[in-house]
């Protein structure tokens, strides 16, 4: 397929003069980036890339990392990983604590932020070097070792991330965080501060459309049915409170960011990733989600 | 592939012995059916059809029908069903008013009981004669003559109700139910009493597995499109509060009733329907459930 | 202590011409009467009587006849009252069903719409004739024949009800109505419907200032015990999500409507009601709630 | 009035033998304390105190301790406490987030959890020395030198309030609380430490009784109408999910703790304090409520 051709077509149906959305500023950090940077990556199972705009530039990964952190915690824990959390989706907005107290102290999935503050704990559990460990798996699945913490964004977090202190204090206290309300909160807004591009991410999600196999060494991160529901989690609770529309509009297992990234998959196909900082209401790009809906709508292709 | 011989390995494994789950009995016409049926049918692509058990013998549909409704719906208004409710997954058991009313009448999506009951409305304002056409759409879609309602079953659930009246009239007081509440009533409890067979309802279900196409007339039912966007809400919202679960262990879009059937497609390969009354505690068939993950972690398919 | 004078005092103050609030309008029928309506009546327990402005005109008592119902469902029912059930307040708005379902269809208190439906389930299970029998009570304690139900007011209620008749489906699937559903509405809708003057209801409530019995002929309607309970209920419960506002800054038991009348007791002090039916956003009436404020301001009477 | 024989009267009655409920034992240094003990104090207006039991044996106030506080930034603040919470019931459990979240922020009264954390805030922004000047206060409306905070209490709850470090941060979240967490925290966790007897309790609650002034040196701590304001959220908010059932059967202003006190007033008459350690499902004193039950039932005194 002649994605190259693709590209052109939708940058020029998207109207990126168009600017609805407003660029993350919750964090004086994330607040910095121009928000009219644009690209996208797509890489084959043949091994080809295609890209546009901006797509060799970083930005920060934020929660698109949650997919990282959990490859890691089930090729770590398994199946005990579910053990501490569910795999539904939300109903509600993504930091919410109503449904943690409801449902006492069990997230309902690992994308919400109180399931990755859950997979953040078992991670500093188990690793000896959680934030180096967890780096190195993150370069390893990309293939470049030109992955790294932003720090400045990750004390920032530090700083002002009261909600997710409260909400690591109140899996606490119902006994699902074991280690350090602290040292959890270190590791995952580190974590989240994670700087990559479209091209990188793009290369990372290639492993999740590939049954969990590097597609050039063919070294097996994690195993065919761990990507499986890997991918089956990002289609059913990836997008916060918009998991059904991009289910419904685009079709493909994904997750976003509010650094404006999204990276998709679509298994056994190709892996893709799309970068435009300004986000909608409910925390995902704008740009991005209109981008791959015309993707799929325009290539035919698509899980459903 | 040669699913007969599937069909005997999972009939082995699942072993139909064990007696977990519970027949819905809220409605007494339900709770007369034997525990121990258990029929599949899966139909393929090139039209051969593979069953096992009691695949010919007709059950209540119930929730399965919701998957009918709306694509007669949307097959009549198009884009404008999402005026009045949304494509999210509801994160709560499948009748609940909390979020109806928190999100001020909205419904969720149109397989939650509120959804259901607008699209229900949808229907009754628009179509002359709403259970005839109704009816006659599934028996088209079906390719049989062969399927009705089950006015026992109707009268029962206008009788005992309370919770969908309840719900009628909530929606009601919201404005998003246009016509007579019982009227709209009267139409739902016929929709969920028809009666069809797994071997039926993977033939009706192939429409969604081929685009929205009759396989054999080559009839177009409803787009490619809406077909592919029935799927993604099948995938996000087809099990009440197990969506997630369904996802994550078997992988395809599907759709549960409470009388213990399944109906499930793998898009461009087959549609499948398998019947077990048991239900877990969250209103979908156990026998059903894992019959299915076994069906894709044996062959191997699924959409992840 | 010369009331009248405190009157004068107190509709200087409050500035009739200032016109806060709106009038309900949720039924046609009352939103016909005229904002700028008046009144104030007080009842001492030496029998003195004192009043001004429309203290003698009628209005649509609405939810302040929850309290007679209550009244006479305790006095046929005693403690039972309580098993179906609570005391407690109920922190959301008056009418909200999410409270209902998270208990488990037991209501939180008898003076939120589903307290005062299953009280009407009790009275229409128990009374030979109960709308006949209750408007009797009401009278008998008022020592007033001239008080009726408004039947356009009761029949667009049961026309336009829809949130009552949701409320009272989900009690209903909870199994705590008994009877048949429209039948307590109807009565529910009647009650609503009694038309009284403030000084009527100072009359009615001053057996609730009189532990219990009328003033002149000594009746006792309930027993002490009884009426203190009932004053503790109007206390915690008795302004939908303003009690704690009407305690903190009026400090009597009293009980609103959403005609814009307001009924309250000093107990063995005096019993008074107020009448302006511009509401505020949470259905009290704005001036009213103001008028008494400024009452037990400046006779420095008040329960704390 | 003869109160000591009517608490001999209450202590044949209560039965002090049944032993339902169960200790505090979320700290450890709370679950050490004997669970049969027993002790009430009640002063007049006369200035005369009543005793029995171990009413001269200081425990943990816990929650009673909200009282003071709020007092004191009244004393501090004014009418300017209610532009950061509310004064209404909660209808949920004390220290649930789900309200917090729901009302972005503002606490619904002082006396759960987060209004009290939000009080805290107050008092170490306006403070120089927070904690030496509370305790100041606190055994200024004593008339008592002999009361102190417990070290070991709190810095138990330092290391083990999970639930209360939560509602902090999520209260920063949302800007309602100004200074350093941990800061507030520090003085919330110590302030609930103090201990006191039942006469000290007593002593302390007179000025709730007696208008807001010191009984003999006729000290003004906090205004009349602040008094009245504090005893009306007492009553409507003062034990957690059971302020209705308190004032229901008991019919007076009062404040639990989870070290089993109860502190109560009858304005202009008395001011109780009861203790006993078992607590029933609600986090209120057992036999505590049952006292006072039978207190203002054999006086026949009572608010309503």
């Amino acid at each position: 397929m002649d994605y190259n051709s693709i590209f052109e077509e939708i940058k020029r149906e998207i109207n990126l003069d168009v600017k609805h959305g407003k660029v993350a500023d919750y964090i004086p950090e994330l607040a910095h980036v121009d928000p009219n940077k644009f690209g996208i990556s797509l890489k084959c199972m043949d091994g080809q890339s295609f890209s546009m705009g901006d797509a060799d530039e970083k930005f920060s990964a934020q929660s698109i990392t949650k997919v990282f952190s959990l490859a890691l915690a089930m090729n770590h824990f398994g199946q005990k990983v579910w053990s501490r959390m569910d795999v539904e989706p939300s109903g509600t907005s993504f930091n919410s604590l109503v449904l943690l107290e409801y449902e006492q102290g069990i997230p309902r999935n690992p994308f919400i932020n109180s399931g990755a503050l859950v997979i953040a704990d078992m991670l500093v559990e188990k690793l000896e070097d959680p934030k180096g460990e967890f780096l190195e798996f993150v370069r390893n699945m990309t293939g470049s070792r030109d992955i790294d913490y932003n720090y400045k964004v990750a004390n920032s977090e530090r700083d002002h991330g009261f909600r997710n202190r409260a909400m690591a204090n109140m899996l606490k206290s119902f006994g699902n965080i074991k280690g350090d309300v602290e040292d959890v909160l270190d590791f995952y807004f580190h974590q989240c501060s994670i700087e990559m591009s479209c091209k990188q991410l793009a290369d990372a999600f290639m492993v999740f459309s590939n049954k969990g196999s590097m597609l050039g060494t063919k070294e097996k991160i994690i195993t065919k049915q761990q990507s499986q529901r890997i991918n089956a989690l990002m289609l059913t609770c990836g997008f916060y409170d918009e998991a059904g529309e991009f289910a419904f509009r685009v079709g493909l297992p994904g997750k976003s960011g509010v650094g404006g990234g999204i990276a998709a998959v679509y298994p056994s196909e190709y892996s893709v990733a799309v970068w435009s900082p300004r986000l909608n209401k409910l925390g995902n790009s704008v740009l991005g989600m209109k981008t791959l809906e015309l993707l799929t709508t325009k290539t035919g292709m698509g899980i459903f």
